[in-house]
């Protein structure tokens, strides 16, 4: 396998009993996901964990080694159910420390706003020994990067722009990319077709995913089959026998989605 | 601990790669959860884990014996990338079969409709071995149930059928009550009062958890916090001492999310 081959991946650790609740709608799978898609890093796994110490250690351990990057969301606040930085320093055996430059933004973010650095916002300074700090544009406490591991707010828009502050820094391999054909017709009158096209190309160099999305809209059925490779030309090449098929087996095809 | 006490668990995977690519927002994470919510039982921990054979078998023997109840959704269809039926039959050591009701089921509704009942389609007629049927009142295929786990549609006004379907069927405990209180006060100013407060109570039978939820909004940052009982007097008893301690601080309250 090429260099350029490499597949790189990425877990997702979301921490937060609101989510487990019901409470919360999460947002930050499709976010870090669409980001990770760009980044050339394909996201292999998420997990939900509660707000429990134990099973936080599990979940990092689990999939930080069996990963290229493993990302986390939620519980570096400060209050007493952020216990992700403890959590996350007992899963790589390392002490918790008061990172001296967090609480330097810290200090300066409260102080400008003539507000005391209490002993609760002091915890958003801590951070697992050795790590580096990730810069949040939205308020005043840090992400956190240590190995490879990138701890994120859990706030929606704030984890946006520590993603933001991140882009472009993490090796990752080619992009993957992917059109989609659109198709008024029940995905299962046609899986023979998808099943066949993706078989076809399945040893490419690239490789070759079509996923099928069935819709039912306007009182009709349809699907949209979403065709992804590392690599253009195959890609374009793909795209273009789905549809063809498509068409010979009598089906109307809109090239993108519907 | 009383038989009342018992607190009943649930694990949710989520099956499919159209949420890993972050294409699909998913929302079956948060309808599982609020309706578990209202069935008496807590949902533990989710995973989200592509349409991989071996990461599907992986993720459900995981969860399945340390928790109550299984759900999974997604990858029921009738695509090549449908292989869910397969990957739990292969996790519980039993072979796939076409069960015959759910075969009857697609042939009323095929038929009803003039179409055919195709190879494809039928595919969605195979179960483990052992397994009955869950209503789908959307659509011919049912959702499956063997075990302690339940197999349900990946989109969601389907899975939510199923849902509906299972609702009061499943043993559950004593369900989790809650309220919430609302404050214009960021919540590094009160953390020391939410920690105290739940530490009081931490041993009491019904148990208390306090969610600290900050926002911003309109140029004001706030939060709101839920404190969760399986005990509503306890709860309520918890709910007065937060609200009178925030009081007591200079904070102003609000009874009931802002």
């Amino acid at each position: 396998m090429a260099a350029t081959d490499r597949i790189w991946t990425a877990a997702l650790v979301v921490i937060g009993d609101e989510i487990l609740s019901g409470r919360t709608h999460d947002r930050n799978i499709a976010q870090v996901a669409s980001w990770l898609q760009v980044q050339g890093i394909r996201l292999a796994e998420v997990r939900v964990v509660p707000d429990v110490e134990e099973r936080i250690v599990e979940a990092v351990n689990a999939l930080r080694t069996r990963n290229d990057y493993l990302f986390t969301t939620g519980g570096i606040g400060p209050t007493h159910d952020d216990i992700t930085v403890d959590a996350v320093a007992k899963a790589l055996g390392v002490p918790v420390i008061v990172h001296p430059d967090a609480r330097a933004m810290l200090e300066k973010y409260y102080t400008g706003r003539g507000q005391p650095l209490t002993e609760a916002r002091l915890r958003m300074a801590r951070t697992p020994e050795g790590a580096e700090l990730i810069p949040n544009r939205m308020s005043g406490a840090p992400g956190i990067r240590i190995g490879n591991m990138f701890l994120m707010a859990g706030v929606p828009h704030i984890t946006a722009g520590m993603l933001d502050a991140l882009t472009g820094t993490l090796e990752g391999g080619a992009p993957l990319v992917n059109e989609t054909i659109g198709c008024w017709t029940a995905e299962s009158e046609v899986a023979d077709i998808l099943r066949r096209v993706e078989a076809d190309h399945a040893d490419a160099p690239g490789g070759i995913q079509i996923g099928s999305y069935p819709f039912f809209r306007e009182g009709r059925v349809g699907a949209n089959f979403v065709v992804r490779s590392t690599d253009p030309a195959l890609l374009a090449r793909c795209v273009e026998e789905l549809a063809s098929a498509l068409e010979a087996a009598g089906h109307a095809v809109s090239r993108g989605e519907i």
